[in-house]
Order: structure tokens, then C-alpha cells, then sequence
């Protein structure tokens, strides 16, 4: 089979295609700080969405930790809608917009709901911001939860595959 | 890389674990029916979830129809938990029972919230029932959308890939 190209609606993020990898900090007020490995896929099918996985393990034994998998939209230009699911049992959908620059683009996401399932830890809202500048993607994320407000959690910086 | 045990919160779905393939047929008020190819692949990593992925094809010309990823937990024996992201911008959060039989297994679901982006047909809610006999999956999926009460609209029979 022959790839399909990247539907327009996507093409302006291209720069997000690949698989990624490096490394990442997450911090939480109710939690320990702690390292992690990480590795990100942004793939397509000629359809109008990028598809997106992603998966985490613990720097120190290796362990996994964290998961998430759904799908991007840009559903005009320079606005993005993703939904995600998490393992632990929560659904996010987030709008947000972004921009191209030199090297690639800068992406700023808000969930504009989460759900979860009854047995899922409570988290109230996400906000994440995407940087891509050549085969450098770089990554923040804040949460509320558990009763808290909107609180950094992770920062990562990942390389682009070959 | 060894493959981890199956965890035991999911051991009881073992049965879904693999690849499977077969066709469906859909319909909904509100469309013409059609057939489609259809591939799900349930897989573990040792912790307590499933993944989950499917996609589907067009019978007539195998055009790229749906796809959906997620995770499915078992928060206590025979009960499911299901996270759905949809390429559409739709998340799915599901609630449900499972009860083991000779051959493998029957599973309901309906979700608890559907949540969606602002460019996302809307959807209200989903009943999803999957039966496991052997190597053979048979599901079907009704769907209250569009203004409709619960109906429904799809229907398959997959088998397990070797």
C-alpha cells in the first residue's frame, strides 16, 4: 500500500508527524517528583485527523507509567480539537489553536471537558502546550485535580526518530 | 522483551486479547446502509487495562470509514469500565457488566457521558454489546444521535487472527 498524503485539513501540522522520544520531569503537590521516558506517535491516514499515542516509564527501573491514545482535528485554520483517553479511565476533550513558526509551530490546548470513569482519580481540567521547532518537541502540562487548581505537572523534551 | 503476565484486575477478559477481523453491516435512520471491513486488536501490557483499537473500511471500495482508541479496566469482577476516543471528536465514557461463559464471554456497555468537540456530529449516548464465543467476536452498537432516541446501528462478526 502507498501512504495517502496528509489531508489539508492537517497538513498545517505536519510538523507534528513522527515518532518522538527523550525525557521528562513531573511534579504534583500530592505526589513525589519524578522522571520519566517517554515516547510519542503522531501518525495519519489521509483522513482530515492526526492520530496520536503516546506512552511513559519511570527513569529510574524502567517500569511503565502513564499512557494516552485519540486523535487531533483541525476543524479551521490555526484551531485544533483532540480527544484522549487515559488507562486510569478519563476522557479529555480540549480546543485550543496554533501556530506555525520557522521551525514548526506552537500548540496551546485547553480540555473543555473531562469525564471519567467512577473508579478514575478526579481531574477537573488539563492545559497543554506543544513547541516543535526542527526534530524538537517540547511539552508542558498543568492539571487541576484531586481539589486542586490548576498546577504544573509535567515538562518534557523529546527528539524526532529518524 | 518478555511479555508480561496479563494483570489479574484483567485476566478475566483474557478472552478479547488478539487481533480480529470479519465484516459489519450499519444502517441508522438517518443514512443509507452499508458494509464494512473491520479490525479491533485488544492488547495488555501487564498493567490493569486493555488497549484497545479498531478501524474499519468500506465493503464496496475500501475506503477508510471509523476508528476509535481506548482502554477498557475491570474495576471488580464482571464489571467494565471504557474509555473511547473517537477520530470524529467525540469521548466515550462507558460503564457496563461481563459474564464469563464456556467460550469466552458476554459484555454490556452504555456510556455514562459523552462529551464531544464543537466540530463533532453530535452523539448522546452509545449501548455497546460484544459476545465471545471461541475465535469468533460478535458486537453490535446502537446509538442515540442526531436528535434520535437509542437505535440501532451497527453490527459485526469478527474472527481471531492466528
Amino acid at each position: 500500500m502507498s501512504m495517502p498524503p496528509v489531508h489539508p485539513d492537517v497538513a498545517p501540522l505536519a510538523f507534528l508527524l513522527g515518532v518522538w522520544s527523550g525525557t521528562g520531569e513531573g511534579e504534583y503537590p500530592t505526589i513525589e517528583p519524578f522522571g520519566y521516558e517517554e515516547t510519542v506517535a503522531f501518525g495519519h491516514a489521509g483522513k482530515p485527523f492526526l492520530s496520536y499515542g503516546q506512552r511513559t516509564a519511570a527513569a529510574d527501573d524502567g517500569r511503565p507509567l502513564h499512557a494516552e491514545t485519540g486523535y487531533w482535528r483541525s476543524p479551521a485554520p490555526g484551531r485544533l480539537e483532540v480527544v484522549l483517553a487515559h488507562p486510569t479511565g478519563v476522557a479529555e476533550v480540549l480546543g485550543g489553536t496554533f501556530e506555525a513558526t520557522a521551525g514548526g509551530g506552537v500548540l496551546d490546548l485547553r480540555t473543555t471537558a473531562v469525564t471519567c470513569t467512577p473508579s478514575a482519580k478526579e481531574v477537573t481540567a488539563l492545559e497543554r502546550r506543544f513547541e516543535v521547532d526542527g526534530d524538537e518537541l517540547r511539552y508542558t502540562l498543568a492539571m487541576a485535580a484531586v481539589g486542586l487548581p490548576m498546577t504544573h505537572h509535567l515538562r518534557a523534551v523529546l527528539r524526532r526518530e529518524a
